[in-house]
């Protein structure tokens, strides 16, 4: 079914405001500004973020977002959300995005929990809810990425938790610094890589290399963010055959691979076409069984 | 001369909001929302910022603020601010904060500029002074600091700059989790270490070393932020017939030194105690001399 959309015109934003201290929430106008500039979101980088797919009007892999938004929220000692409140305020933003848009305007969700107002200890969230563009060319024609230094070691989630890999913070400067140095390298996307020479993954999305019938992806604990669509992913291709597993991988194994790919919520399963120049493994079938799997649309 | 303040009760702050792009500036309510959802410096922590001291009415060594300011927008693509337009918005909210709250009110200024909306391409800026309390009791009794893993290499700002080393960007996450981990262990502040073993700098301050009449900071090219405060106190120092230089610094370093600092523009010199709980030298006839070099209030 596809409802019809309210409005002419371009697709709009729906914003719904949560106050976590209380549990409430409420909608809010996106095109007016919501955030004090003493808020330490603004100021500091300091909160935590979740991005969700939206697909015929509904939020995907909800519960798995927000259990890592849980997750994020106690490595950066911010009070757990309560699932409940970000449950209802991302329904209410996703449906008003709905009637508003349609169910067919393939859309993307955001939760984002602040610490609040510097020195209030009163935290602040919101849910957005905007319109997103197809990927369909990025999964015809691959990624050329590029591999760029991330200065970590991959023992840090053990050795020094204050530098926060693997949390989704607020604070993403270097990821965006990383994602303009792979474009100026004249690449779409790029890999970071650990001071000892490990894989990790992309800006803002999962490396997943195929090896004949093994799938790997790095491990949580070498200071990845446990990706979402990426888990997804691997429970299907198990019940196709597929092992499975987390491992440390080099550069030289991305080469080497089959295939590789960057998962993430909204852009699904985009293969890597090139790394640093080189050609790697290429599978358009699995390309789309994987997209396919994920739900994402392929039209 | 001591202007009175016009109102009662508790000192508040003043903003003025910014438009980089036409250069124009206007003040705006601070107790108000000001910064839209989609705003990248709340989503991503992708701005710049600088923060100055207020005294007497008026803001303390405003140029190299923003000539730092200058250099963080280069270092994160960012157009370069215009030193007229943030001059000119800066003495608008320290005039109307001193109006306000008189001008014996101790205050800081910050200086924010944003990547604004996703995909607007249109910055974003704002000035904010607020009231700050007397540092007179850490300059007395001094400051108890760990020494923390910053889990970067000193060469990275060569080899990496997408990593934002020595910049100073909003996604500053991490400086408060290091402080939250501070605290955790009876701290009250903290040293970076890099990854290969050297001292860095505090959260939000730069480390200066004396070891008889040399004054020793850490090279900027380690992948710290170049002190202003420190800056101006070196230039003074040398005056007084100290060698100041930089060199990169070991915790031993520190552990013999005749004493050491935590310097910035609004605590001043906080003289360090201890270091891992390790009494270090201590020097209060300097720590007062450089504090009332920096004019910051002994009272």
């Amino acid at each position: 079914m596809t409802m019809q959309a309210d409005t002419e015109g371009s697709p709009s934003g729906t914003l719904v405001l949560v106050d976590p201290e209380s549990g409430t929430f409420s909608s809010a106008n996106p095109d007016e500004p919501q955030i004090l500039v003493t808020d330490l979101a603004p100021t500091r980088g300091d909160g935590i973020f979740e991005v969700a797919d939206v697909r015929a009007g509904a939020p995907v892999r909800l519960e798995a977002h927000l259990a890592r938004f849980a997750r994020s929220a106690a490595a950066m000692d911010l009070p757990l959300p309560d699932p409940q409140t970000w449950t209802c305020a991302v329904l209410q933003a996703v449906s008003e995005f709905t009637v508003r848009n349609g169910d067919d305007q393939p859309a993307a969700v955001k939760l984002v929990l602040s610490r609040g107002p510097e020195e209030a200890e009163r935290t602040f969230g919101w849910v957005y809810v905007w319109p997103v563009h197809s990927y369909v060319g990025v999964h015809a024609d691959g990624l050329a990425v590029v591999l760029l230094d991330r200065g970590l070691r991959s023992d840090v989630m053990a050795t020094s938790p204050w530098l926060l890999a693997g949390v989704k913070t607020l604070s993403y400067a270097i990821n965006r610094a990383a994602a303009r140095e792979a474009a100026r390298r004249g690449a779409d996307d790029l890999v970071f890589v650990t001071s000892d020479g490990y894989l990790l993954e992309g800006h803002n999305s999962t490396l997943v290399v195929r090896r004949g019938w093994e799938l790997v992806t790095t491990p949580a604990s070498a200071g990845v963010l446990p990706g979402t669509a990426q888990r997804e992913l691997f429970a299907q291709a198990k019940e196709w055959g597929f092992i499975t597993q987390e491992a440390l991988l080099t550069p030289a194994d991305l080469l080497a691979a089959d295939a590789a790919w960057l998962v993430s919520s909204v852009r699904g399963a985009a293969p890597i076409r090139t790394v640093d120049g080189r050609a790697i493994g290429w599978d358009p079938e699995r390309t789309a069984q994987f997209n396919e799997a994920l739900s994402v649309p392929q039209r």
